[in-house]
């Protein structure tokens, strides 16, 4: 049987993560940590002699750094990229901006966690002034306004992830292509929930580490045979 | 009448610009002071207010390395870039690699400006077996072999640079998008000649200096009204 290995890696830790904050589409730098993260996971992929012919991004620069980085371990600097927004981090609206314990102290503990680990709970919209509103932005112009999210469940993240990966990145695996895909943690759980047939509570346990290559091996019917992170 | 503002940008000084060697197609990455001018064009553009639709690089790290500098000053990084081996630099075939002094003893004097300085002059082919082919790459594994040079003089660089441009960069600077594109000496040569109208010999006056955004204002036929440096 033909195996072909497609790689999922969420960025490098960002100044966020540290902070504790609600992050969503607000494009915010890798940490110093996030950088020394996605070097290591260019020089793991160079160790096991990885060749892409595809790679993939959202349109925040968290995931376009850590691939760039990545390109450079591994020389592969000229791979054709794609940015996309469906990649993006789930939009966490208002949410978006706070420390986690301040959206505790406003929200309530329990709302917060419904939010954050429900499904199809959606948290509140963002005030359309809002600064951290991050779609009222050059980089989603040729968007249709009411296409882009202002507050998004997991389930609504994963509307607009899955389509966008049985269009245009599963034919390229079919083809035999090896494609790697640096994203974000729900987005990534959106495709893990798909690929492994998850129900809507069972993706929650699911934590995606900042930085480790996910390796899936599918077969030629692009059915995933089995899944794991790189080491050493 | 409505004027389209194009971006052309010879990358950072390269090593081997620093070395006085023969690059062509040989992945040379940029030295530090490559970087701190691709550092100084970004903040000139942003400066500038440049907000760009589509980047163009040649599949060599040192213009790719230059838009990503670029990018980052802009906070641009989102922005969509097509990677093309067309816009690489003239292929040097058996000079590729030699310092320009060692050529000299080896070719003589005449012989090498007669290669450097003519329009239709070819210098030797590569040996195929030669560490410097850069051809032989999996980055071009999907170019028909007998597609890509192996050495080429400024008509042949020309002969796969214009088409591109007008294929598929043209329409889009028809369509009114800022267009930036980084890519060698020679290959942006090419296109100054094809813009210009310049003959044959008066393009070898045009020495394009590494790391300064050449300017070009079209009207809405893409003809070119005038161009200029930016300047502080």
């Amino acid at each position: 049987m033909h195996i072909i290995k497609t790689v999922l890696i969420r960025h490098g830790e960002s100044q966020w993560n540290k902070d504790n904050r609600f992050t969503g589409w607000i494009d915010v730098d890798l940490s110093n940590q996030g950088y020394s993260e996605a070097k290591r996971a260019g020089q793991l992929l160079k160790k096991y002699k990885f060749i892409f012919d595809y790679g993939y991004t959202s349109v925040l620069k968290r995931t376009i750094h850590t691939l760039w980085v990545i390109l450079d371990q591994l020389n592969q600097t000229w791979l054709p990229i794609q940015k996309v927004w469906q990649l993006n981090e789930r939009h966490y609206g208002a949410l978006q901006g706070l420390n986690k314990n301040e959206a505790i102290k406003t929200y309530g503990y329990d709302t917060i966690q419904k939010w954050r680990r429900s499904f199809k709970d959606i948290p509140p919209k963002n005030n359309k002034n809002d600064l951290f509103l991050g779609t009222n932005d050059i980089r989603y112009k040729n968007i249709e306004t009411n296409t882009l999210p202002n507050g998004e469940s997991l389930e609504l993240t994963a509307n607009r992830v899955i389509p966008y990966w049985q269009k245009y990145i599963e034919p390229k695996i079919y083809n035999n292509n090896c494609i790697i895909i640096v994203a974000h943690g729900n987005s990534i759980r959106a495709i893990l929930k798909f690929l492994n047939q998850l129900d809507d509570s069972e993706i929650f346990n699911i934590e995606i580490p900042t930085g480790i290559p996910l390796i899936y091996e599918f077969d030629n019917n692009i059915k995933p045979i089995r899944y794991y992170y790189l080491s050493e």
